[in-house]
């Protein structure tokens, strides 16, 4: 039998927007499992903002991607092949599978999940690890209170969309900043956001000072950049930024914008604070409890944005969430479930 | 009797740095105190960066000062005339007097303090707001743990001086960041400082990675700019940011640079608070034994920097602290003691 396995590896360090020679498709054999290890065909693959920090060569929080590897990827997968006692062929998994067709695995990190309880792609969404750094961001970092002002930036993100979500559950009002009326109509429609500020056609700052003229308590920022400036100067006092991201800056070939109104944290005695979502890695079950007990109760909706062409059409994939191209979860099928 | 009572007056809301037409030195007839108020006879005022901000038309933490009003200054005078029961002729006193040689009062905000206890000077020092601002800020947001790094810019300032000393009781090792040799040498042989990096001749970055080889735990910043961005690049995991201050930045005619780096929030999963010593005005006094106890037992040194000159050199001196003039606590002596 002589399967090939399509890969995506990286070529070279994107300087900027990552470009078509920055990235190898290759086909390989598919490889055999050996004893202990198990083969995972790979069914869809979390697209990530983070990648773009993967691909520079400065260690971050994670190591880089060398160039020559197969692009790091979270993803869903079926046991194809296994010699390994934990997993049955057929078994649904997710793991670090990376972008490609095919995985060998030794197991670790692999997680069997239930096809019945979720669909496959909201396992890379809102019960995955985009679900857990809203949890645990928001929770843990932005601590609302009920009846507090809540912004969220790529409100209509994987992240931002679960995010404004749980403040609603938590009780509070929640703001979403997304880009295009499409997006905030989905945030008020569907997701009961109480507002949304279309930073493509309306003025963050002046919008604010109408929706919480008194002032933000939680913001959590997943963009960073000129949206950060804007909401910096509408906070409450005491109030939490949530650093969870910052994709306007993660293709900039200057200096990242440092925040220039970050002085009112002083006069609003207010804090900024970065957060990792792997931090809270003991304590996933909890969130995932909570965030899969909210999504049967229907008070939690999910969205997922699956595009379609395999391991090919990873390049574009992923140039689509920075040009803020997908409504949710952005997840690439390789293959059909 | 006919004195008189010089005053500086705000004449313009300055552009960048102060200049000499911001200001009006004018003379008035020494007032007289009616029924419930007292006659303060200034001997010392405090000079503060924060001043820059007052003057300044946007409200801020405190509302300006208006053109053509007395600068807002806190002081130490002599009660030198009462028709209000709580103060007598010869009390020392300390408040917000403003920069003049007389101020009328009610009483509002006006404390008698001991002579005996600690020279005036250090009431508006290391007994005043700028101890206090050091010890609720370092206490209270940067929450040092013995053994961990401590970092403070405009470390031979008034508040820095003191917050670096106070991380030393603590059981801290700490560096100061100061410009010139001869305050970093202050800060190691005099202070107790671990080590001190001057930001004239010395790159903080590479000075940090020598000195701080396992990370920031807490940065004090006083001054923004360059030298944060800097210690942004060497944060220890969870580190605490303390924004206390910003004097680069206070006479910037364009917009604040806002920190570049201030991304390594998230990879080090650090903080950055602000703070206002005001919110802690009723804890004023825990501060003040410990700070009285520390002197008194030698551990805690204070450091004043006297100007003379009276009311007419206030312009003048104000303009030393942007400069980076001062070693310790500025003071602008008004009268004899």
């Amino acid at each position: 039998m002589s399967r090939t396995n399509q890969q995506i590896r990286l070529a070279a360090r994107p300087t900027g927007e990552p470009r078509p020679t920055d990235w190898d498709l290759v086909a390989e054999p598919v490889p055999e499992p050996e004893e202990g290890e198990l083969l995972v065909e790979v069914l869809y693959l979390s697209i990530d903002p983070a990648m773009r920090g993967w691909m520079n060569a400065a260690k971050s929080y994670i190591t880089p991607v060398e160039i020559g590897e197969v692009m790091r990827a979270a993803g869903i997968g079926r046991v194809a092949a296994s010699r390994h006692p934990g997993f049955a062929v057929g078994d649904h998994v997710t793991g670090v599978f990376g972008v490609q067709e095919y995985c060998l695995s030794r197991g670790h990190g692999v997680t069997i999940i239930d096809p019945d309880l979720a669909p496959l792609p909201t396992y890379l969404g809102a019960l995955g690890i985009s679900g857990m750094t809203a949890y645990f961001g928001l929770l843990e970092i932005g601590k609302p209170q009920p009846g507090q002002t809540v912004v969220v930036s790529a409100a209509a993100g994987a992240v931002g969309s679960m995010a404004g979500q749980i403040a609603k559950i938590h009780g509070c009002r929640v703001i979403g900043i997304a880009g295009g009326a499409d997006k905030c109509r989905t945030l008020v429609d569907q997701l009961g956001f109480d507002a949304a500020i279309d930073h493509h056609t309306q003025g963050i700052r002046t919008s604010l000072r109408e929706l919480a003229p008194h002032g933000v308590d939680v913001y959590f920022d997943n963009v960073g950049g000129e949206t950060l400036d804007a909401v910096l100067t509408r906070l409450a006092l005491g109030a939490r930024i949530v650093v969870c991201g910052a994709i306007s800056q993660y293709n900039a070939t200057q200096a990242v914008k440092g925040p220039s109104n970050y002085l009112s944290l002083l006069t609003s005695r207010a804090s900024m604070t970065g957060m990792v979502v792997f931090d809270y890695a003991d304590r996933y079950p909890e969130a995932l409890e909570a965030l899969t007990t909210w999504r049967s109760a229907g008070t939690l909706r999910t969205l997922e944005d699956v595009a379609t062409g395999g391991v090919p059409a990873f390049p574009d994939t992923l140039l689509k969430l920075f040009r803020g191209e997908n409504l949710g979860k952005l997840v690439l099928q390789i293959a059909e479930a």
